[in-house]
């Protein structure tokens, strides 16, 4: 494994994004391989937030609403996500959760389809987005069709059938178990040739590659930005809506924010004339502005360059566990560049216990039931020397059992 | 008015809530009188977010969701929030705004009712509220039957005209603009009595005066936290589920958190058996923790204490107004005890101007298209010599016109 080490030292050497990790507070001896569940500190995050509670909260008061232009914030950040996910300004409102953000788009883009009436989903999305699918095709009165994640003859064949009654596919672009990541473009495209609308859920692709969703023609997209964008726990999600849809983009959270003028407290809902119109109630500024400094990372960053560099970490990731041959270890996220995101999933019938015991060696990942061992990696603050440190521990711990300790083994709520 | 200033001086020596003062920071000079808007900080909250990003998010990073009990958050700080409305551990959740939330338990509380077709609201409601109740009409196919806010014979003639096709009355106890406050006990009874069920929006209730809702039966409740709570800018919304609904209640906006067992990740939704139903997608823990920490600041507080001082408080204002006859000046809140919250509200034709005069002068309240002036009374931080130095500066911008110039008079977005 010298040979390896030494390449990622040299790559390290070399690396045009390795000076972003100073923008970040990362605890000494952590290798954070977790950023596709909660991305790190950055630096400035705490500072600003100090100053948003003590000076804007404490002593502006109420007039901090126009003083600190809180009010404005969830489209101004949403104009700043935008600009990493390839949508022109006054396309993305920052607010409320992935979940309720999915509920909106999901109810606008069957409402804008009466005369269609299949959804198209996928069997093992993210529970959230079965959940709010069946929920909403419940309430809207449409018909589910679940194809196989990850299996494009099978979605191709759902959309060919469904035909002139599909109404809408809803996909998430990287499964948040296998890492697999579909094609934006050629889905959206198909899905489009049949007079369908697309959603894309990005919560495992927004700041971790290059997204194209106008050049991509996407109709709606949503997505969380407490993973790649290192917003913070819980930190509010985005919402997209394709500028020629936003005349008729109704969805049913008619809350005062989304009004034309809510200020003028009118009986009646008007619907604001953009992107506004997708937000509801009031938006929880603490953890909206703190999202916002952490964009501040960043600032400056070529999406090309990160993507290059994450499948560097991820295929020299993959290369010390293929060389080890751990026994039982499988690797399930794709090997091909286009078919994965920027994270390495492997199944062991241990992968808790496993997971666990890299923890207490400061290696963190995580789990996901019944059997997959999470890595994520973000470039902005990983090294590859770091990420071949990370996958010779994980070597370690399988080839000598170093995770049969109750304590590792006994499993807690979350994980 | 010396009197008045003298019966203030002694009021203020023999408060025993007075030293509550001590646990929020109160700019120098100003007098707040918008906490009905947006809570004064509470002493504390700033370190304590301090801490939250800089050792649970910094440090900890994915490992708080368990080590910093971050996933338990939403029901121990419902349950918090419950101590102070009068509702039994178990039923209450904070998470989403109060719109959200308001469309969780009316189309829950619709969907337990299906043989019930009519939805009871206020005509001169929050905005929110309104544009909710038609959404969620729309979805459900019910009709909406609105009533006169603050008419009590209107709403008994709409509840009895409905009688057994009476499915909900949604109300908010006291009206954001008037000030005015329905008895939520005999409301709650009447609706109860031809079988509908009843919801409360608690906004200008919740840390304003004792609620009870286990002792007046209440079905659900709603309610944000960020004026009499103090919880900050946006900070997520509490929703009261009353036990014995919890098994049936039925919200639509299915996320993963509100799942029996969030994390098997299971592809069928099977709600909580708890309260946790009510909850959606992950929690914005830096509000929410936020909103925790200003918790604090109602430990120890006798509640019947502070709606004595809130009446004494609102008694002095509105008697320095009476007393000066000030010209134009309307009292619109009703002076029965009964029939009003925490706040007054009076109305002006040139009432924007006014408000901004007062800013101007530090006494801080609030305008309400097209014509109120509101007062807001949080007895936890404000005095009553305070209240009648705001009361006679008003008095003062009034009578002398001083509201008089464009730097007042000229509109600005939110207000």
């Amino acid at each position: 494994m010298t040979d390896v080490m030494e390449r990622a030292g040299l790559l390290d050497a070399s690396d045009p994004l390795a000076h972003f990790r100073n923008r970040f507070v990362v605890p000494d001896g952590v290798i954070y391989l977790d950023g596709n569940s909660l991305g790190a500190l950055p630096v400035g995050v705490a500072e600003r937030l100090r100053d948003i509670v003590q000076d804007e909260w404490g002593r502006g008061l109420i007039r901090s609403w126009n003083d600190a232009n809180w009010y404005p914030a969830p489209i101004r950040i949403g104009d700043r996500i935008g600009g990493l996910i390839g949508a022109a300004p006054g396309q993305v409102a920052v607010c409320d959760s992935t979940s309720i953000n999915l509920f909106k788009v999901l109810c606008a883009a069957l409402r804008a389809a009466p005369d269609r009436n299949v959804l198209i989903v996928e069997r093992d999305n993210f529970p959230t987005n079965t959940y709010i699918a069946h929920s909403v095709a419940d309430l809207l009165n449409v018909a589910v069709v679940s194809v196989e994640s990850g299996d494009v003859a099978d979605l191709n064949a759902a959309v060919e059938d469904a035909g002139e009654r599909l109404a809408v596919v809803s996909l998430t672009e990287v499964n948040y178990k296998t890492g697999w990541r579909y094609s934006m473009p050629s889905v959206t495209d198909r899905v489009h040739s049949v007079g369908g609308r697309m959603v894309w859920d990005l919560c495992h692709s927004a700041g971790a590659f290059p997204v194209d969703l106008d050049g991509c023609g996407v109709d709606y997209a949503v997505g969380c930005t407490y993973k790649y964008l290192n917003g913070g726990p819980g930190a509010p999600a985005f919402v997209y809506v394709a500028a020629r849809h936003l005349d008729g983009f109704d969805q049913p959270l008619h809350g005062w924010h989304g009004h034309a003028a809510p200020f003028s407290f009118d009986a009646a809902f008007e619907p604001a004339p953009g992107i506004d119109r997708a937000l509801a109630g009031t938006a929880a500024q603490l953890s909206l502005l703190a999202l916002e400094a952490a964009l501040d990372a960043f600032d400056g960053v070529d999406m090309n360059a990160l993507r290059a560099k994450s499948l560097a970490l991820t295929d020299l990731f993959m290369e010390v566990i293929d060389a080890q041959r751990a026994s039982d270890i499988e690797i399930v996220t794709p090997r091909s560049e286009h078919d994965r995101g920027s994270q390495v999933a492997l199944r062991h019938p241990n992968g808790y216990a496993i997971v666990q015991a890299l923890i207490a060696r400061n290696v963190i990942g995580d789990f996901r039931a019944p059997d997959v061992l999470r890595f994520g990696f973000a470039p902005l603050y990983l090294s590859h020397t770091e990420v071949v440190r990370a996958a010779l521990e994980l070597v370690d711990v399988v080839t000598t059992r170093a995770w049969d300790r109750p304590e590792f083994t006994t499993r807690r709520t979350v994980t």
